[in-house]
């Protein structure tokens, strides 16, 4: 864990060239200052790595006892998919030991989230908040440094140290899917993606690109989608399909893999005779299938309950934290086996 | 739909024999005034049907743009259920369209549930509530009306007309299953219920029994449970295993009837050659197990958006509504069959 320096609007003023009254006006968002002097202010505040003063923020001021949580309704939500609801009873865990809400927005567009974010701010309607789904580049993190608003991210970011995060090692668990398959006699496979856009999406192809290096397997194929069981059973059935199909295929989620049984059933083949699968994340979903279904337990909601305790360290003490949780568990169930050689 | 009467406090001042700020006092739930004259001011303001004059308490006071959602975490929140998911889905639409957040709360217990209604009132955290998973008697509706604390239930409800709600027509659904079944030849079948403390399961009880009755089928069989997977799979086993058993089964939710499938499986049987399986309420979960399952269509998402209207209504007019949406739609996929006779 690395913790935040502690800057002063002072400080912050004097690098910038302005008055105090002019940092505090920038940094909090609030009309009344040049666009120019915003800009000098922001550029002073991020080169000395300035972040909030929240318990001065708060003093004076009624907390709003509430987190925020903007879902931007591409990709997640409605779609059957076991992690919105596992990320919410996380984050709701923690809040609850402290007596605090989680205020949810859906926007259509993640640009949208901004003016959520400064609407929330400027009412003091929350006290910080959890961000998802995050995009390299995102334009959500450079607006939550601008405003002062803290925040913790589920997953990585590619932004400022102010901002806590809680990663999933995509890297140990993809070695450790790799290997499986390797120890299967399995000389590639295919993997069926989520949003390509997604860091976290982006995360898992670069782990899954080295892991199929180190296990000495074969280049595979990678299919992005949108995380849907008919874009699922739409990938399944292309590789399924085509003239080399895989000897095992890694879904992006639970929803995917379960889906891509039917499609092997409709086909008049059988996983894992002909096809092994393996889901990750883990549910109930890949326990009640026929053939339950191997998969790795990336316990979501744990991630977000530890997100939201930085968040709320974060409020307390000032203090940021990244960190990154140990490799995902593999649960080995009917749906993976040895290779079968095809040509015996 | 039934409109509430406009009653001002000065009435409901006069009809208590108390000062008018008393009764501003004791309807906003401050402190200030003797726990006696609460009383009175609570008998005379519910003889008299009073509803918050909502514009009147916004006036000068900034609307927190957000609608309250607590939920009782046992038994919706950590199962794999798209109820959830669709719920909250059908309320941010609503809301989005208004440029308002969903402010969100889990408690342990549903008594915990007015504590928290008790100090969002009192920061003025949110402009109105909406409920769900209502209980018979629900301690949540007095403590709603005590505060004057505008409305709204995703579900049918006890408690007095000042409270919009939007319920689903389960004697309509109902009837159809019951009627669908016994076309098919069956003359009986059981059901694996909700959680037996809900109105929504109460409701549907009833309503089975009803069209039981009315389609001539003998009696059947009703198992409570708590929503969950394993739940689901514990009935299957119990009711399969039994001297008699059913020809027929119908689930209270999408998960519990993709869970009985592997039930039936693992004992060697077939669904739908030895048991037909319906589910009460159809998801995408239904159309990817195999065999797809028969189920009826409730658009949880819809009933929430509607009830999310009726509570933005209410805020901005004062009226209250109460819907009963149509019977839901029976999807006939491959899990239902005519009954083959036992002894041919």
């Amino acid at each position: 864990m690395r913790f935040s320096r502690r800057v002063t609007i002072r400080q912050v003023a004097t690098r910038a060239g302005v008055s105090e009254a002019a940092v505090s006006y920038a940094l909090n968002g609030r009309s009344g200052v040049s666009e120019m002097t915003r800009a000098k202010v922001l550029a002073a505040a991020r080169e000395l790595g300035w972040a909030p003063n929240l318990a001065a923020r708060s003093l004076g001021l009624s907390r709003a006892n509430a987190i925020g949580l903007v879902l931007v309704r591409p990709p997640r939500v409605l779609i059957v998919d076991s992690y919105l609801t596992q990320m919410l009873s996380g984050v709701e865990a923690e809040l609850n030991r402290n007596g605090m809400s989680l205020l949810l927005h859906l926007v259509d567009e993640v640009d949208d989230t901004v003016d959520v974010y400064r609407r929330w701010f400027a009412g003091r309607h929350v006290d910080g908040v959890i961000v998802t789904d995050v995009r390299p580049q995102d334009p959500r993190i450079d607006a939550l440094v601008e405003l002062g608003l803290p925040a913790a991210v589920i997953g990585g970011h590619t932004g400022p140290d102010t901002i806590s995060s809680v990663d999933a090692d995509a890297a140990g668990t993809a070695a450790r899917v790799a290997d499986y398959l390797r120890a299967l006699g399995h000389r590639s496979f295919a993997r069926v993606a989520g949003v390509a856009e997604l860091l976290h999406t982006r995360q898992r192809d670069a782990a899954f690109a080295a892991a199929v290096d180190r296990a000495g397997l074969d280049r595979h194929r990678v299919l992005h989608t949108n995380y849907s069981a008919v874009d699922g059973m739409r990938a399944m059935l292309d590789l399924m399909s085509g003239a080399d199909p895989p000897t095992a295929v890694v879904f992006d989620n639970d929803v995917m893999a379960a889906a891509a049984l039917k499609v092997v059933h409709d086909l008049g083949r059988s996983v894992p005779g002909d096809v092994s699968v393996i889901a990750w994340d883990d549910s109930d979903l890949c326990q009640i299938t026929v053939p339950a279904i191997t998969a790795v337990e990336q316990t979501p909601a744990h991630q977000a309950e530890l997100t939201a305790r930085a968040l709320l360290r974060t409020l307390h003490t000032g203090d940021v934290s990244h960190i990154t949780l140990p490799p995902g568990t593999l649960h080995v169930r009917e749906s993976t086996r040895p290779l079968r050689p095809r040509h015996p």
